[in-house]
Formats: C-alpha cells, structure tokens, sequence
C-alpha cells in the first residue's frame, strides 16, 4: 500500500504494465506555476523503449493525458491527475509465465504476499510504473527551475567513467545512446551492451548524479535528512541495489583529516567529499549521487527455477526486454531527484519565521 | 519536520545533546506485548559512550525513563513516551564554537536554515539522537521476536573483513571492543583506531548487516520497498554515506547470467546476489545490506575553516570525541533495521483477505 | 493540497466539474477481495443528476473505468486507479461568472487563495468531486460487508422525521424520490423542495445515519476517535454544516443520571445516547449520527453581490442546479460513512497481539 | 495509534492519567519564534482542576517541562518534547473499579479493543491528556499572533446564552467561574452546576468559539477543509458531542435567499451563516462554531452496569470529579482551535507561487 512518493509534495500512482492505463494523482503542487508540457513529452522520450538498438523494441506510446489541476496552462494548485493508456501490449506473450517464478523478479514475492498476481508484463512490478515517476517529477522540477540536475551513465559491467567536475561536459550525456558524457566511454560502454545482447545476457552498470546551483537549506535533519529522501527515491527504481553520496563507500576507508571537507566562504568548500550535504541538510556545494543497478533479471538464455508446485523447471529465454536498463534509467534518476528537492524545496518556505 | 519514522509504528523523537533531556513517543505499538526492559539496557550499554578506548569518555548515564503505555511489563496499545535525561554534559566546552562552522559539522547549514542553532554538543544534530533510535528500536524488535537482526563492523579504514555466510560467527560480534566476528581481523581494526587515535585523527569504515530467519512478504512494492525503507533508515545514521543491498556496487558489474539468484525451492535460491529482496518484498532468504560511514569530522588537529562573519580562521583541535564511531554504530544500525522490519511487519499483516 | 480521505485505506481524487476527467486512486485495499460492480453503478446512480423532479436536469453519465489493482474481478492489493470522463458539460453557460464572486459559494475564497479558478461548474469546488468519493466508498464498503449503513433524509427545511430504532423501516429509503424512509413525510418533504424550486429558492434540511451490525474496537482513542474520523469525512460534503453523533445537541441539555447508557451486557445498553462509541471506540451498539445541510447557495432569483473588482453588482438566477441536494447527498453520506468505518477497521487489525 | 494532530504542524501525545507522566512532542514548529511562556502556565491554569466549587477537587499541579528546541526562549526549529508529571493520584481510588465497565465510560471498549486496560483514573481516557493539548495549542497560537481566538459556555443543562456579534463582550469570559460572557447567565449556569452537584448529578451543555481577525485562505478545499479540521478536532474532546459551523443544525431549515451571505466587498458579508468559511477555505469573516457536551458520565449516584464476567452490578458513586465540564473545556476547544489555524496557516504559506 502507500502508493505515494514525497511529503508536502505528494504523487500516488496506480497501473499495471499491461492493464488498461497508468497513471497517478500530483498533490500539493502550487498555484501560478506556468507549466511546460514539451518538457514532459522530452522526458518520456528519453524514458521510451525502441529508442535505440540498446532498448526494448516493445513501442509505448506514452501518450500523457493531464486532467485537472491545470487551467490555460498555469496549475491552479489542485490536485493533477494524469493517465497514460497502455498499448502495444502483448498479453499473449506472458502466458508461459503463469505458473513459473522467474530468478531474481518479484513472481515469487508478489504471489506469497498478495496470493494473486497479474503476470502479464510483471504487472505493478513493471518498470512501465517508471513512467509516472517521469511526469510527476519533470512537473515537480518546474517548482525549482534554477536547479540543475544531470544524471549519467558511469559505468557498464566492466566499462567505467568516472565524474570529473573540471572536466566532464554535463551538456553531452545524450549525445549517444548510452547517455555517458565522454563519448569514447560511451562506445565502449555501448559494445559491452551489445556483446551482451548478443550473448542473450545482460549488465548492470552504475549512474552518477550531478546536482548544481543548489540552494543551501533544504532537507530536514532528523528523519528526512536530504540524503536519506534521496535514497529512499532511489532505491525504489526497480533494479538499483545501492546508493551513495559524496564520498560514499570510498569515505569509508579515509581518515577524518583528508575527508573533511574545509570551508573557504560560505556555501563553499575546498573539497566536496560531504556530496553537498551536511546534517542532512545542502550546503550549498553540488550534490553528488551514485547507484548501482544490477543486470537486468530477464535474459535470452534458459534458466532453472522452481514453478508455483514447487516443481523444479527450465525457463526458456525469450521476450523483448532491455540487456541493460541504465540508459533509460537516466530519466528515471533526474524525476526522482527532482521530485525529492522539490518536495524539500516546499517544506523549507515554511522552517524559519522571517 | 517530521521528527518521525515509520508508517505504521511511529517513532517521533526530539532532544538536543545539552538540553535537559532527549526522549520521544512510539506509537502503534500493539497491545499484549511483553516487554523485556533488560534488553533495552543491554542495546544501550552497546551504543555508549567511555565502553573502551575507542569511544569518547564523555560518560553519558542514560537512564531510560518509560512513561506510558505500559502496564506491569505489558503494551497497553497507547503511545509509549519515554526519556532520557542530559547529565555529564560540560556545556563551557562549547564557547569557543558559537561562531565558528567547523568542517564537515552541521553548524553552517543548521545556521542558514534556520537563523539560530544550539552549538552546545552539536545539539539536535548530536549523535546523542541515535539514543531515541536504540529505545524504539529494541522496543520495535520485541515485536518480531523470531527475525535475527546481527550488525557487525566490516571494515575500518583499510583493513576489511568480508562476511561469509558459512563462516563467519555472529554470536562473536561483542567478543571485542570493535565489534567485528572475527578476533584477528578485530585486532587490525581496534590497531588501525588507536593509530589515528595517536595522530588526532580519526577513520571511517562499514558495517555490515545480516538478517536471518526472515518472513516472506515483508515491503511493499512502488515507493515503500523494503531497501528502500532501510536505506532511508540508515542514511539517517549521522556518518552514513552509503547503503548497498545484496550484491550493491559489485553486482553492478555483473551479467545476468551469473547474478541471478536460481529458485531451488520456495523461500530458497541458490545464490543471494539479491539480498533477500525481490520487487520490494522480502523473499524469505537472509537480508544482506552494507553501509558506509564516513571519518569522524571532529578531530584533535588544527583546522582552517570560517567563522559566522565569513572570515578565515583556524580551529583548534579539543574535546572529547570518538576516533571511530563504527563500534557504536552497530547497535543503532540493529535498532533502526528492527524498527524498520517492525513497521512492515505489522502493514504485512493488513494486505490479504484470509 | 493532500487530497487524501484515509489512514490505512487512502483515497487521493482529483479533477474539475468541467475538466476532462475526474477520478482517483483508491490505496490500501487489501488483496484478494471479490468486487461487486454493480453495486458501485448503483450507488452511483442514486447519486446522479436528473434522476427525479427534485434534482438538476444536468445528465450526467458517470461511467467509470477502474483502471488497476483488479484481476478477474478480484483486489490485487495494489493501487486501484479509477476514472470518470466528464460529458455534457456546456462551458458556455459560465461565461458570466468569470468575474463574479457569487454568494455564498467558494469563488472568493478560491480566487485569493489561489490567485486563479477554474470558473466553469464551480470547478473543483464542484459536487462533482463526490463522484469519487462514491465509487471510492462503495469499494471500501466491500471491505466491511456485515455493516449496514443507512442514512436517510431526516427533514427538509421545516418538514422533520425523527428516526425510531423501533419503528422506522430503513429498507424504504428508496422509495420515494426523497429518500426519507417514511412515505408520508416524504410527500411533505417533496412539496416543501418543488414549492422552493417553483419560487426560485432552495432549502436545507438534515439526514441521518444509522449503522447497525457494528463490530466492536473500531476507532482509535485520542485523535482518530471514531466520531471524530466521521465529523471530519462529513464536513467534508460541501454544504454540511453540522454533525452530532447519538444525543448530540440535545443531550448538551441533559442531566447525566439520564443520559447515561446503563449496561444490560456486553455490547448492549438500554439506551443509545452514546451513538454506539464511547471512548472514541465503536462499542457494539447502533452507530446514529445526524448532519445538517444548508441550502444550496445557487438559486434562481437575482442577488447582489460583487465582482473581482470589488464592485456592487446583481447577479441573475440561471443556470441547471438542485433545489435541495439532500436526496443525492444520501449516497455520499452512505459512502463516506462506509470508507471511514473501513479504513478504522483494517486499522483495527494490528491492535493487539493475539 | 497515531496519538498525532496537525498535517504540517504536529502535536504527538502520551501519558496516562497516573502513569508517571504524560506529554508530548511539537513538530514542524518554525524556528525564530519568541515564546511567551507565561502563556502556556496562563492557559493551564484555567484548565486545571480545583480552579472552583464548579470543578473537582483533585489539585494537579501541572508542572511543564519543556525539554527540547528552544534556545533562549526563541524556537530553535526543531521538535519540542515536553513533559507534565503526574502527581496528587490516589491510585487506591480506583481498585474497586477494576473489574467493573461503567456507563458511558470507555472501560467496556477499551477492554474489549485491547483485552488490557489502565483503570486508573481511567487512564488513556482521561481528560487529563488534555493538558497536553493546551500546552500544544497554546504554542501553536503563537505562530499566528493577530487572531483572536475567544471560547465561552453558551449553555448549561436548560440556561442558554445566546451570541450576538454585537452586544456580547467577549472580554468578560473569565469574569466568572462558568466562564459566559454574561455574568448574569453566567449565575443561572452555576445555579444549575451547583444544584447537579447537590443531586450527585452532572450537566452538559454548549460552547462557542468565535474567531476574529481571520486571514483569508485558511483550509483545503477537499478533504482538509477547514471546517472539516476544525471538526476532527473538537470531536476529539472526551465530551463533545455535537458540532456546527455558521447557521450549523439552525441553516438546515432554512432556504437559500435567506441563508446565502451577499458580498458587501472582499471579505466582508451582509450575514455570516458561513461562519466564516466558503468551499472549505476562510473567507475573512469571523468564524462561529459551537460545540455540544454531554453530561460527566461519573455521577456519585447509584448506577446500574456489568463487570467483565458480564454479571449485572450496581456501581456506587464515589470519587472527585467535575459535575460540569465545560468551564474547563474552553481553553481546550481555545488551544485546539489554535492548533488547527495554525496549521493551516503553515499549509497556506505554500499553495501559491509568488
């Protein structure tokens, strides 16, 4: 239950991937905010399955209706609801499924916790539910417009770039199908997908997270610290298994004297292993993200599992999925983060008397 | 805000680290439970500070105060309040920071979110808090008396020691000061603390932790997955910097066809690249996550950095401070992961008509 | 914003009188319930316009797409999102109150809230919104089978029916079209509405509720007491204007010897004042409450009133509105009653460890 | 569950009648408010018992402590514990009632929700957990300064004074012990208190609140309207009964040419049988609401009523208690009201960008 993402600024959300729609409920949004809708459609294009030989070939037509809350334009500050019609669905293709509980998916749990489950497309487990991550959240960035959020492609299996702030060009994370700023990576990213794919596997890969022009201030510093809304988002992308900010894991293994992040001015630091994050609160300083996603569970090759007798079987391969989700998933991570600093952006007007 | 965690059972807390007390409300909590104080006393002793040589000798008394919702040892149902008083804390050690925005400290955006911060001990940015943390969370933990909750350190600065589910002892976590099963890898640890210890210095490192004897089902499947809720959970710990689940970062370089976890029976896979979650839910294998924490902020060297009117200064290194927080935090990461499983425990039990 | 009705049941609705849809998400619902359709077409249709004399010509059609959380006509547990189009919408017949604020209605309070309104149907201010809350209850009703709710129309403007447990034949609220269980007085109330209408005006009047079958332990005891959760879904109805639950105003000029309900046994007492919940907690008996209702703010005779530019004008009585809402309101009233009790019911689950 | 109040703003209690303590934790409370304490002890005070002959004897002496997010007087931002001890109980007042469910009391339902209960002072159910509230509202009052917020006794048993805006000097509620306005009804209520008393009986009755200097745009419009709040809060009084805003159960038999409130300009209206709320949201207009009371459930009559082996009993009057009590109730429906405003007042700071 609890379909429902955020705290002053809250989306709730419903559909399955081959029911008759998606779509959900942006409550709390503000009134006088001039809402641009082609920033919406780019979003969900870079989301879209069939966009490059990386991705699924199943075509969504992510046709977005908004249905309230909006009026010439402008949000009126009433609830926005918004539907997306599934198409292109081919609910015929899932029937081996019915009784088999596929390695590494949610099959087994969903059917244990719920005892029923709809198997076409791993109904609400289906990454298409991502898609109304992607408009709520691309309609919560325009609350924070200043804010500039870039996520990227930082490694595939092997193939690893690492963020540079001097020089890594934000602007060029889709100049390639891979979306890695540094298109040499990039290329090399691309055929560890491709070899995979053709090996009927898939990769995992990590995204990194750039969050400049920052306000100081937002994130509550107790049980919302501003890390921990980001994470919580985080890790509800369906295939992300880990999250750090800052220095991360690598902090882990520094003395206090190197990571310790000296102030220069206000707002500025000489180092920024803290991720731009203090107390749980920004500071003023970029935010700096990364996750890990692991390989994508569907493959083209023949598994062992058990089906719901119990019953020791083999899973063909077959379908149409993606051999690595991290290229779509960039989208996913910029409305999610969006999402969270608008939410915390709300909550801050409201935190000093002034 | 929202000084509160959890869904269905609630901790909300409050309390500065030199304020008259620290305490908080668990509600939610059923009635019919039978209580065991002694082991709230026990968790807390473990979250001490002046343990051993490596934790600060602020000799803090916390002397849980229970104040409702409990009758002859029994949960009545109601909101259960408790507190615990301030004492030892020497307040004039302070003076000398009411100006100053100590490195990587919480001082500079607690000031600028709110225009006024207590600088005694941090105040409400204190680890003082984590004691409210233990208090709910071994309370919560009587709740799911079969789930077996064992954090452990497993690493401090370089020295790591690597969980492995056929060897390694959970029963000798607390055989040594640092908290980590294994007694020779301890002694490189606790060596690696009083190393830095010496230098003024302080060091960071990772706990990990394993959860056994896990009920299928718990977690929900958009926005409360239960990694998503841990991670959330944990990155509220005040030197978190990072949460993976299952196979995490290192799973992000792996293909499909090796970290898939193979179905051998219902509730059993051969492998755990999963960490015991799938689609949000837990499946009945062991949870496995890790975290990171960053080195202490506070160290005994001195430190250039910037005062309130945004001038250069330079911070003297005094105090009594931990070298290392992991040993503490193990108990605080047992308690906040109970409370977490707690929580989706009792939601788990209203999503099924039977 | 937060336009969310529940604690552990949550329905979150959105949309305009004269928007393209409105609609919600209905969340919580556990799995595994078979639903009953019809019964939300016919809830529905006791709510629509144009079913009698006594109601605005408006035709609505109300047709409802459920749009996920169901498979084969049984809750999945997950989201259940719904969605009615809105049809027969003449636009046109607006255009004169774009800058009127008219009497007694939300257009002042909307337009400086907000800084905009959706002029067209009163917007989301409109009765409109009580569709959803139909379907949402009537759902939920489902979770509670065995409770019987029946609220009926108690008086209309000076025509007055009190309810007796003893003799009042609450299986004949539908048959008359002003849904007062008594046909006599139903006669009397009918007359007093079309002698309203006949002369431009509207009247208010009061309904009644009464729940029988009621389980006890529903409704928690200090801010979520049972009365409490109904006054607050009840007031939510737009012109409810008073609740009182069992003696209510009139057991303020009571002594207590007299009003207090002397058990017979467990669940039962020889009167009812308590209205079935003492303590905040159902106990068994008959739950009666009684709402009063304005009378509709739209009438057909010209009124003074002023523009958004805070001139004098006189506004001309036009338009397709309900001389009395107080027979459609019945359903909304059963609805609301039913998601309420549903909502404490699930709460009341994971109350006590048994 | 859920011993909370307020959305943005948050009220979380504990405590029994003679447990150790009870309090509670303000959340969401803005830093940089300067706090008037003599406030809070001011409004205890004529909360408290053994105020008068109208009141019971028990003295509690309503010690506050407030623990937490306060520095120098001024709110630090974060969450403020405070803390009342309890003290003068005679538990042994109780012991003949253990196995006993008096009339109208919540024993029988909390027994039966929770198979364990707290008799004394009938614990959780007492009204002592209201000093919480009045310390809570009484703070949250001081968010929002410029509203006068004015309760009063407007009935007592049959002695009805009526409020007119024009004649009633609101000035003069504490001029008396019954607290009314009018010291001449104000006579006749404590003739009829008194007289109750002499019987061993109690007596309901009736109180309003008017709030002047209301600022417009208070309220949500849907499931958080104004009214609609302020109802779940009065509601939550251990005897209210009854509520109605505006021309409330009055409006009910009247029509609409009548009932409707013609704008003379913006926030102003001929009439205000609104009671100072449109569409859920205020409209500048003061706030009229009145609240019904039943009499005290403990009588110091014989009574009939069952013990917990469901044997027919009579249950002898004996103890302290108020045989009214509403005198003590108006600061409670104050600081409730209060709490309420304020936040809303919180909420409306961020539904409109500016």
């Amino acid at each position: 239950m609890y379909n429902s993402l955020g705290n002053i600024l809250r989306l709730t959300t419903f559909g399955e991937s081959h029911g008759a729609a998606i779509g959900g409920v942006l409550d709390g949004f503000p009134a006088g905010v001039e809402l641009n809708f082609d920033e919406v459609e780019k979003q969900l294009a870079r989301r879209k399955t069939g966009q490059s030989s990386l991705t699924t070939s199943r075509q969504e037509e992510d046709k977005v209706e908004l249905l309230s809350g909006i009026k010439d334009g402008i949000s009126t500050g009433h609830s926005i609801g918004f539907l997306v019609r599934n198409t292109n669905q081919k609910s015929d293709d899932y029937s081996h499924l019915e009784d088999v509980f596929r390695p590494s998916h949610a099959d087994f749990t969903y059917q244990e916790k719920y005892g029923i489950r709809d198997v076409r497309g791993g109904g609400r487990a289906s990454a298409r539910e991502t898609t109304n991550w992607v408009i709520g959240g691309t309609l919560a960035k325009q609350l924070i417009p200043n804010i500039q959020i870039s996520s990227f492609v930082s490694s595939v299996e092997q193939v690893i770039y690492n963020y540079d702030p001097h020089s890594t060009d934000l602007t060029q994370i889709d100049s390639n199908s891979v979306r890695c700023p540094d298109n040499e990576k990039a290329k090399e990213m691309i055929a560890a997908i491709e070899k995979a794919k053709a090996d009927g596997d898939s990769v995992g890969g990590t995204i990194t997270c750039v969050i400049k022009n920052m306000p100081i201030g937002l994130g509550e510093p107790i049980f919302h610290k501003l890390e921990a809304e980001l994470a919580k988002a985080m890790l509800t992308i369906n295939a992300c298994k880990g999250f750090e900010i800052g220095s991360g894991f690598t902090g882990a293994s520094m003395r206090g004297s190197v990571h310790n992040d000296i102030w220069l001015e206000k707002g500025k630091t000489a180092t920024n292993h803290s991720g731009g994050i203090q107390g749980g609160i920004s500071n003023g300083m970029d935010i700096l993200f990364r996750l890990a996603f692991k390989p994508t569970s569907t493959i083209m090759q023949n598994q062992a599992t058990i089906n719901t007798k119990d019953e020791s079987i083999t899973l063909e391969g077959k379908g149409r999925h993606d051999p690595c989700v991290l290229p779509r998933a960039v989208p996913i991570v910029d409305a999610l983060a969006a999402f969270v600093l608008a939410d915390m952006f709300l909550l801050s007007k409201i935190r000093k008397i002034s």
